[in-house]
């Protein structure tokens, strides 16, 4: 390896050629033919993105957007050998090497992206489409890429996931360290959407509790995919990473290898997982399957709570309450809690004989599972009124969230809205301001990204 | 778990369910499903026997066949559960058993048997036809199955395939331990057909030397096929099972993760393999490649060595000599002259950049991935005359030896010769004393297995 | 290291120069002159014998005084250098190397011994004499030379130790092996006398059993003591050496360590093991300790156990046959009690919140501890009459039977016997003919060495 | 266990029951009667003060002193079982324990505070005076407690020493973190005093940097004496803990085990230990001997070093300069430096065939291990003159900064100051001027504990 610093530039940077291991190690020619081709062509952009993200894990900045800019003349290449592949990488960040040596763990995390980035180009391209049309097929894809990445084990349950927003205060994310903490000196590992925030505190704070305890194979699981990486470098603790191909393939991953799951404070985002997730609680399918979930903030969070708690009695009605518990202010209680519910997880799973490693029985249905695209027509088909099952009202509150996010901040919806006008959402009066007073509190409360005045996206009919 | 011992019978047996682990612990529904279909229909009486052939691995009878008899009502069951698979056992051989529960090394082995017919069901059935029909495509196959079987892992070459007869003299069986002995002293590990005699006698001789040299991850891998398998339990030393779906990839898996070869003295088998390897050997894409080569056996099997060395040098000229070195009743010398192959081996792949664990860079053409028919076109076809190519007429030759074994003891190639009388084989009249002597001597020796006076199913033209 | 094969001699040699690992490699420097100093002088020629018979371990004579003479120039030096210590060997047996490098497991036999005789010369020296007068004090010498030697281990009770003799017939030597591979499959690991015959055999086969159920940390400790490793090389299989310093610690470190113990045919050797091992258990202090105690052999052997099993019960009563066991011709049913037994054990351990590593509970009185010289007036003084306690007859049997053994083959009392004539034993006549019938019967089946006609070494008086 | 909040009190507090492992496990009845007779006695109150302060590691408050107050009805207890010995404590601050069981790491270190003093105690005691009265024999007793400690391991040299202030500011704090990071980053253990400061944060930077390096078994070792750790518990990072008996026998592990030292900004202790090290490496006997020695801090901390950089050159002369090596603001210069010296050190005993894990080579003169008592007569009688050799200057100076702490803020030393009046220091004067004003300077920049105004306890004179 050769290390350059140019003076005509702020950033150091090393050309360096890594041999793969790890699953990446024993390939056919054949397989390494496939990979190489499918690292290149129109994969290679995005190979390139969440490469520069990965090696750019743990930099001050944390802003990859910035890392593009800084890093412009970056590249990857996926080299065929004999023996296997060898990456080649130019121009690379300097921060990711220690006197010219890659470090370790940002290497894993590099072979991790090839891996995933080809699983999916190879194993779910094309040809494929058909297999993925049915719930069974996605959800056989899911398992797939989780086997492939290692991620599925046979040990016994110990995974929490964690949700909450990337840019929480300062506060909320010292909560998340020590909730983080108390989780680690009960054993249980860490997963999250792998950036920073209520992402990376729970992960912080387990790694220190699991030293105290000599744990010393723990995993720090990142699950995310291509648009979030190339916008948000992995933290530095994760030790686990899967690109998932889509967002609805990433949240059933969440789910399926979850054995319970806590909810830190977030923005709209957050909201819409927690439907997504009651969405698929209520459903008469998984009414007997045991599923922890936490809600849980440092005291300053409690009216974020009460307001969510609140809107989700007022449109799912108060069984939904019996699916999650909200804990303030007590992070040892909420590890005390999780750690009985994964227990209950554990002896369920052990009388249906199911896997401890991927939640078979939860039932996912098809319309969780493809995309949601917030056309207008689709947004005015929504049907918000009192009276339907909390399990239909969940998913079409989820799409309406999900909308609503699109119309503010993603260009597709934004360009929508200008052209057309704001999305027009039909429900019931109650149900409408319940949602317009939780939008309006997030932007209060800076949970939005909003630049300029605020000004709703959409208008709510009875 | 439930022991019965059956007044009525002579071998007690038991009943067992087994859950499985070690790459079939983590699969999804899909393939719990293809798998459960592929252990029954057609695939069922194949699994049935091969898993009795495990479950008697180690008796004294060593029939295989004597054990059909006396296990007619054991049966296999392959289940399918969420959390993956169970095998159920019916009336299976209590000796696989200790106070009710399977001993482990032979659950290894029957999961071994379940996973590789499985994956030769699932991954090389009808709907690959296309792929097997080039070499390269074969090649692949015979990867996917040592890969899918966890025989290639990225370590030092140290593996030395030992070949020989599997019903040698008891000198001869003593001299393999010996060998084997020998080899484990230096590190090496043993891959054989995983029978016995020549095929258990290396293995028993390592495994003394590696317990001695304090090693404790020592590989005792048996490369066999369904036909072989069905025929010849493994010996219990084998702690690494793979069956691959016919003899050509048998040898191609042989060839291509052997660092080395050892032949010991063995029937006409043996020979043929010999013929096989030079064939490949001698060709000039392999000129360059390292391939040690050793004939070895005790002094009372020196006139065996003499005679098949006489018949090479006719045959294949002095330039074969090159490939193959004799040494006769020196364990010791065969043990340092093959570590030191082992490391030319090594430093080539080092400096080609090859891989260790299989070696891709051995051309094996076609012809011989292709199984040989021996009908009497096919055999009168045979160009046996001096002045071909070396690596040519290794080939006509193998193949003439493939067509003498089939014509005297199996079943297809005997009915043939009693309908249409002798085969035909056109050769220098030379090379056919030589060939007809060879037999002959085999016979004398008793290597060959005949019943009655022996009368040759073959006739030699100038 | 340097191989030099002289041509006058007929045994290849080796001289080398190692540097000990495994508890003797973080010494002080004080420690290692100290180590210096006792493997010189006085030590040097019993280091230098025992090391011999390391380096001849497994060789085909099995005979260390033959080894004495072969290897007749051959010599061991402990130096000292700041790092620790190195070991010298001049012209060393060239078995014990390969390709020049001395074999992992022969190493640490040769550590074990230089270890433990520098432990018994610093630890237990002349400056000690009074700490090993008391009872407690030996018991604390053993368990010091034990643990130093690394054999106790805070881990589940499993080992089983095996009496029996060194030079049984090929049947017995068999079954020793069965036992040994049923002993193996339920994970027991075993102890013996390190040497021959029945110390081998079940070695052998429970490594069989073990790499048959994938166990990988198995222990097969061999306990011997200098007199005897000088007379006969530790077997291949023996991965743990400890020298005890005298007969009687070496047996109390059999009954410390071992949960269970196997008695196999053997010589009036075994008898006395016998009666040492019965005059503890039926002591009152042992009488609720479970110590599972089984007398086995092919069924060739049943006459044997039933001799001995008569002279017990005449001797020592009924009772004591609650102690023992006696199966003949079933290894399996053996080692199914003998797990079971262990289990007690246990059981027993973990109520009673002793430790599992070393059997505190076990009462051994000084007697048992000190040394019994066989003087004519030491003979003359057993009481070997009806109406004593059976532990006090037991005891004094033990006696008699090493007295005889010393009269009949030890220097020293064949000496004292041809000057003052047979020793006389007093005893009632029932017993005394028993005890005669039970020597004459182990001439018959020639389990005593007698050079000539045998000439009973005693009188029996009533 | 049982876990009691009471409500009279603030700090909830457990009883419990503990099983010590790790070298407590295996000990012998008299060994365990000595263990339990050490800690009971003079010795009880010793081993309640220093339990205490590594049960509350990790604590806010950080002040052991605290804690013996929050804490009053604290006892720890050690009591004999046959199977060993068992902790039982009572009242323990349940900060220490999950759910009622103790933290593994918390629990480590609480074995290593029975197993050091009962060490010193049984093994350094009153009948061993005369061992420690020569420089050998001292040197011994450090590496019988380290051994005893499990410290000294037979791997390669990685070990840096970190020395500095336990309170420093933000700014030098968050670059010990930073240069332990650069250090981890390249394989290196961190050894420490294990309070706070300087000595935890390398080990955090370290422990962060070994994670991305995938290196799961570092060692975090503090090295402490009794008086230090009752008044500061351990850092929740140090993960090997050892309790030397006094401050010259803690110096000499330090030097002993580290393959090199790097000093962070401190007080007038660290510069005592600067002056100690030195006065080491400028004797003749060391000259040869690689000892990498890096002094370095932030650019806010330039000021700092170049002062104590001034003194040594006046004191000592500018040879001392090739000794040491200050480098400022630049944390991955000093790892590369540090590691570049450890290779050195590496080749160094590899060349001399000297220990990796004990510095054997170093001479440390009875002097630099006996206590310096400061009274007016052994300050008065120092020689600070020019002209000396630079290594007894060395040792002076240092003896001068040990009274100058001692009279400033050591109850002896301010009571025989109060008494006698100043010390009186004899030295020339440019060295008497310099020593005054690195001193006022550690005042200014509060490095030193001064409660009200700064009145010198020293005069100096020429």
């Amino acid at each position: 390896m050769t290390e350059t610093s140019r003076a005509s530039r702020a950033m150091p940077v090393v050309n360096a050629r890594i041999y793969p291991r790890g699953g990446l190690d024993v390939l056919s020619r054949e397989e390494v033919a496939r990979l190489k081709d499918a690292t290149h062509g129109g994969m290679h952009d995005l190979l390139r993105r969440c490469a520069l993200a990965v090696l750019t894990s743990g930099s001050a900045s944390d802003d990859p957007r910035a890392a593009q800019e800084l890093y412009s003349d970056f590249d990857i290449q996926v080299l065929q050998r004999d023996r296997g592949i060898r990456i080649e990488l130019v121009n690379a960040p300097a921060m990711a090497f220690v006197d010219g040596r890659i470090i370790t763990g940002i290497a894993e995390l590099l072979f991790a992206v090839v891996r995933d980035l080809a699983y999916t180009a190879i194993e779910l391209g094309p040809e494929y489409a058909v297999d993925l049309e049915s719930s069974a097929g996605i959800t056989d894809a899911v398992f797939g890429l989780l086997r492939n990445a290692r991620i599925l084990r046979p040990a016994d349950p110990n995974l929490v996931v964690c949700w909450g927003g990337h840019s929480i205060n300062r506060d909320e994310y010292d909560y998340t360290k020590l909730v983080g903490y108390e989780l680690g000196l009960r054993g249980l590992d860490i997963c999250t959407g792998c950036g920073p925030g209520a992402m990376k505190g729970p992960m912080k704070g387990a790694a220190v509790a699991h030293a105290k305890q000599r744990l010393d194979r723990s995993r720090y699981i990142g699950v995310t995919e291509p648009g979030i990486i190339a916008a948000e470098s992995p933290n530095p603790i994760v030790n686990h990473l899967v690109i998932m191909p889509d967002i609805e393939k990433r949240l059933e991953a969440f789910v399926r290898i979850g054995h319970g799951i806590i909810v830190f404070p977030g923005g709209v985002g957050t909201a819409e997982e927690i439907l997504y997730l009651l969405g698929l609680l209520l459903r008469e399918e998984n009414a007997a399957l045991p599923f922890p979930l936490i809600l849980t903030g440092p005291t300053a969070s409690a009216p974020y709570f009460e307001q969510i708690d609140r809107f989700l009695r007022l449109t799912l009605g108060e069984a939904a309450t019996s699916r999650y518990e909200i804990i303030i202010a007590e992070p040892d209680k909420v590890a005390r809690r999780m750690a009985e519910g994964v227990e209950r997880v554990r002896e369920h799973r052990l009388a249906q004989q199911d896997a401890f490693f991927f939640n078979w029985s939860l039932h996912v249905p098809l319309e969780f599972q493809q995309p949601f695209v917030p056309t207008h027509e689709a947004m005015a088909a929504l049907d918000l009124h009192h009276g339907r099952k909390p399990h239909q009202l969940a998913a079409d509150l989820r799409r309406a969230f999900s909308g609503i996010v699109a119309g503010n901040v993603k260009e597709d919806g934004m360009r929508r809205v200008e052209e057309f006008g704001p999305f027009q959402i039909h429900g019931d009066t109650d149900m409408m301001e319940a949602l317009d007073a939780l939008l309006r509190a997030f932007v209060q409360q800076r949970r939005m990204k909003i630049s300029g005045q605020y000004r709703p996206c959409y208008e709510v009919r009875a």
